[in-house]
């Protein structure tokens, strides 16, 4: 029996060099018989995203057997996204021929919702219709559709995304989850009394904990780097989020912070119990001495790329530990909280209690140019967009 | 009613200045009405040993009430002891004028073993000959007699200590608990399978570490720096306690190593879980890429006095998460746990199975020299001794 898997290679052609574009007639021609035209942004090899990532469009046949057919809705550009394709990220992008390319590619990102739109006689547990995220990463989500199985997938109840739109929903399983977890994961904190502290408190996990924090009766101190311009709209933008205190680097460091910090805390008989930490270099240290003794910093970014420094009497003496979080170790060793985590920050932002970072969505429709997808990578990674990077697909 | 406190304030005399010697009929004329002559190694306020250090004499008054007086049989000279002389160490010495000066003085040491001498009507659980241990530091333990309440005390039951030389129990509550909680406190290693890393393996908790490591069944890779002379005589003792590997810092950086280290462990099916640290510096990064995900790295010293570099990879990518331990804190919170530890390394002691770091005693008779006593404290400081200083209490 022919595997379905071997017909895309068949009716592969190459973006790249040797691009021809198929034709509306064509397209529904394809479409009749079932196969779907799809578009991937890949890379061949590791390196610059604009020096390596370009569009490839393949055919994908008919689902048979247990083969799920999905068409994507939303995909973010993650900062992990692309260092993963710089090569600098642990875990690498899934090599595949299975695009229908000679040598190995690999799809670009690893965030996602999609659509189920055909499936095997022996597909269970998901439907036509039904929306879908990964279940793990390094699936390969910067495409318009994709070929796997249900295994790979989490449905998404259909009543939990009533009314959501995709970018809410397809953002959801890395930032989010993040924040939630460090906050429940390595600390009990008491709702109403204690606080916690967090660098990059303006990064979309960092307005997670914010806003989830101020649900918990979590009291947040926010360390933001000064701004030039705009720092005032910062500050009432977290604040209006939730946080409780929002001050720069600089004012952590004064000398006056440690009396202003009691002030904070009711004259020092509140504590603060953790340390969230995405900067790294010498602003942990500043951060962690102002944690109560035995507080947990937990690290999940490193946007200084420098190391952090430990004098020893922090962890000796003061009993402060330090730990990391990588959301993707934490959804592949728990599938179900992956689950209940995600349900209930749909249930959040239904309710208009959680809101996700300012997005700056880039429209990818079947005519959409490869120039203008590489580029919204890129620009993700120079910092030259004003909201999270994410690819909503149009007319695919 | 006249406190007994009060009476060796009135009977006190000054070594320093105005020392005055107590012939032998004064002294039996005084201890016939149950007064002390005490004797102990002081400083008036922080700062070098052979700077501040004299020896002080004063009288105790018989214990009424719930007082016991105590006589020390042997204190330990540890390192910690001389930072907190110093003012390096994060727990003051207990400043007092209780003996009989009119300026705050504190006595050294935090560790060591005494005898019950007499006790006044009201002390219950303890009688007149048995030893006891500090509960907490901070006690002054290097002094010949001391008056304090059973609450500050640990009894040692007669059957633990049978055979036992003042040494052994003098010196159980530091080293070997520390090794014992960090073995434990941190993650369960399996029997006959699991391995442990530390360094500073020649150290009093690092040979504790060793041996209970070897009872236990776990495997240890210990690393010492490479010695000019008598290296192999290191390595050959450290074995003969039980250590399965032990290699030199610059062996474990060399780039065989990793293979080395999958020859040790069955071809990498064990996994080493746990690493111990007392030096600090790159060293603990060294060690810390060999961790299996998700290990601790515990720190209880830092000998090189440089701080630990996290690489935020190791944090964020492996899980290896930092920690520290200091045996004074842990012993504040869990007296009862540690007088379980205490008599349990008691219990090994004596069947042959534990022993601690070779020892260098210093007798202290009542009529030692203020200088032997300080240049005792000077030399464990510069290194000089050729195994752990302790004063071992003879004719006080």
């Amino acid at each position: 029996m022919r595997s379905p898997l071997i017909a895309p290679r068949l009716l592969a052609h190459h973006h790249h060099h040797h691009y021809r574009p198929i034709t509306a007639i064509q397209r529904r021609f394809i479409s009749a018989y079932g196969y779907e035209q799809a578009k991937a942004l890949v890379l061949p090899n590791l390196g610059e995203p604009k020096d390596v990532l370009r569009l490839h469009g393949h055919s994908i046949s008919p689902p048979t057997g247990d083969a799920v057919t999905i068409r994507f809705l939303a995909s973010p550009i993650n900062p992990a996204d692309i260092n993963q394709i710089q090569g600098v990220y642990p875990t690498k992008p899934t090599w595949t021929t299975s695009l229908g390319t000679p040598e190995n590619i690999a799809v670009g990102g690893n965030e996602g919702v999609a659509e189920v739109i055909s499936k095997g006689s022996g597909v269970k547990g998901l439907e036509k219709g039904d929306w879908v995220i990964m279940k793990k990463q390094g699936f390969g989500t910067w495409r318009t559709h994709a070929q796997t199985t249900a295994s790979e997938l989490v449905k998404i109840d259909t009543e939990k995304r009533e009314g959501l739109k995709a970018e809410q929903v397809g953002t959801v399983s890395v930032n989010p989850c993040t924040a939630y977890r460090m906050l429940k994961d390595f600390v009990e904190l008491k709702s109403g009394e204690d606080w916690f502290m967090q660098n990059g408190a303006n990064s979309g996990v960092g307005r997670a904990a914010i806003q989830l924090g101020k649900l918990w009766g979590y009291k947040s101190i926010n360390v933001v780097r000064k701004r030039e311009s705009g720092h005032e709209d910062l500050v009432r933008d977290l604040k209006s989020l939730g946080a409780d205190v929002v001050i720069t680097d600089e004012e952590m460091r004064s000398k006056g912070f440690r009396d202003q910090l009691k002030e904070f805390t009711s004259g020092g008989r509140e504590k603060v119990k953790l340390a969230l930490n995405c900067v790294g270099g010498p602003l942990v240290n500043d951060m962690a001495k102002h944690l109560a003794p035995g507080s947990p910093v937990v690290t999940y970014g490193a946007m200084s790329k420098q190391p952090v420094q430990l004098p020893m009497g922090l962890l000796i003496f003061k009993d402060i530990n330090f730990h990391g979080f990588w959301v993707s170790r934490w959804a592949d060793k728990n599938p179900q909280q992956k689950k209940a985590c995600v349900d209930e920050i749909l249930d959040l932002t239904k309710q208009g209690k959680f809101q996700d970072i300012p997005m700056d969505p880039v429209t990818w429709n079947y005519d959409t140019k490869q120039d203008e997808l590489v580029n919204a990578v890129q620009g993700t990674l120079d910092g030259f967009r004003s909201g999270k990077g994410i690819f909503v697909f149009g007319n695919t």
